[in-house]
């Protein structure tokens, strides 16, 4: 039987040595972008434009779009909000276009265009992504937005949580260091995640400004069985 | 009292985020690079020659110096031997000068060369290099070769091991995500190194060459006290 391989790529900075057309490449930016978005196409969402610069992203505003935009997690003057979860409720988003832009989450989601399928991923819809996984049979590739080309826990646990369930199909295997390493931090920070997290170096960042309400939240599992997936250059539901 | 920084950059293809001019560097690259270069002073070596090309060290050859060489694993016709630390016997080697190139570690060691200064690690020395760390109080970064610019697991673990080690005196203090994994990487691997091991790419890769042999070696502690360091451009002892 052929067995799809799954790999995890700790940080952009390395995803050439990664590449792999065929792939399923689910991105991952848990504090906060890919929550976000979950979050966003849960309360229905129509679309999200992802932007790299922020100079497009003011470009989509003076066309009058619904602007969500950040960097290294403070809203944007020009932006209608920012990149927490709690923004994007249903009276602001349902059945809306969102063109959204953060510090590292949108710039790799566009990296990966290439691939076979480009999907969102997020404690919030880990069963739905694990089924769609399971389901298509494709190599998986998760994609961790990590923290200015560095890597981070938080993406890093996810991909963790994400691979171990994934391989529990007998059509997936993996031979890849990061892999192991990520279920290995997964399953040992699992038990205890919320005592795990106080040291990650994102959750210090948000608390200084005031942002580290969404950490339990983010790390909720299956809220929504909504996925996200890259078509041409926007975000749209599978 | 001003507390001195430890950091892990898990692959030379981040190093560019880490850079930090004061700091001492660690290279790794257990599986064998750094483990063969300890082994290389503890037996007697006068100086080690990195070079990144194997076209510079067939010049080196030509010339008349010893050269080991080796890319994945395999030794290059024209070197006398190579990266097995096995090789690395007082008879070929006492007071002898040495030209090396190897797949991940002569590359990774050359790029830190602004720093304040640039160490080889290895299990074989690490009591001595810690004891060295926590006396001279600068930063430390622990630059881990990985494989083909790659997160491997078994540079990962010796990270982890030395990061705690010097974490221990409280003139050192980390706040990097990388560090912490490593650190719990260790703590998780340790109790059993050669059971852990199983599942790293590196040991599927040098048994398949017949190469796996060093495996226990390059995992044991404090069999020397040499230091290698990198003067200009080649590596001596401290």
């Amino acid at each position: 039987m052929h067995k799809c391989k799954v790999e995890v790529c700790l940080t952009p900075a390395v995803y050439d040595t990664f590449r792999n057309d065929d792939a399923i490449v689910v991105v991952v930016d848990i504090l906060r972008a890919t929550s976000a978005i979950c979050t966003a196409f849960m309360h229905g969402a129509r679309r999200i434009i992802p932007v790299a610069t922020l100079e497009e992203a003011q470009d989509y505003k003076n066309k009058g779009y619904l602007v969500a935009a950040e960097r290294d997690g403070i809203v944007r003057d020009f932006a209608d909000f920012g990149n927490s979860p709690y923004n994007f409720t249903p009276d602001r988003i349902k059945d809306k276009e969102i063109v959204y832009s953060t510090t590292n989450g949108t710039n790799t989601i566009m990296m990966a265009g290439h691939s076979y399928r480009v999907l969102i991923g997020a404690y919030l819809n880990h069963q739905a992504i694990t089924d769609y996984i399971v389901r298509e049979k494709h190599d998986l590739l998760i994609l961790c937005a990590g923290w200015k080309q560095k890597f981070n826990l938080e993406d890093t646990l996810f991909a963790g949580a994400l691979a171990e369930e994934v391989l529990k199909s007998n059509h997936f295997y993996t031979m890849c260091d990061s892999t192991f390493a990520s279920i290995d931090l997964w399953n040992m920070a699992n038990s205890n995640m919320m005592e795990y997290l106080e040291k990650v170096a994102q959750r210090h960042r948000l608390k200084k400004n005031g942002l580290d309400d969404v950490l339990e939240y983010c790390h909720s599992f299956n809220l929504t069985d909504k996925i996200p997936v890259l078509e041409d250059f926007y975000l749209t539901q599978l």
